[in-house]
């Protein structure tokens, strides 16, 4: 029997890939105040309703959709929640 | 005796909110064949290392910037996770 599994895939850069989001984030932080702030890196996050017959069967559709659409894992790494 | 938190910050739409880029990505994966997805809501993520006396203060830091500069509050909602 299938059922609706609420899916959270989060999608960030790899370390070492530059990311000028982050810094721009960080130096706003700066000028509104906030000291102590070191590294900001900004990703991505997909919250996923999907039918499957298993827990498993979810993650696995879910690391399937990573692979093809949802991350370029050239420069990027995912990791997939299900519940 | 100040040390470093690494922090994540996840910014999501609030629900009845339309996310134009979600629904995008629902046609997508239904033009590569993935069968059985619902809805998919597309947020942000923010990875934050932050210099704080404690887990608590570090918190509190970092939700002043989530409603100063990195959430709209009026069409999203955060969840801050501290480690």
């Amino acid at each position: 029997m299938a059922r609706t599994f609420n899916a959270r895939v989060t999608v960030t850069l790899k370390n070492g890939v530059l990311d000028p989001q982050g810094k721009a984030i960080e130096g706003a932080l700066a000028s509104l105040g906030f000291d102590g702030v070191g590294q900001v890196r900004q990703g991505k996050v997909f919250d996923i309703d999907l039918e499957a017959t298993s827990s498993k069967a979810a993650r696995a559709r879910l690391e399937d959709m990573c692979e093809k659409l949802l991350a370029n894992t050239v420069i990027e790494d995912y990791s997939v929640e299900v519940s």
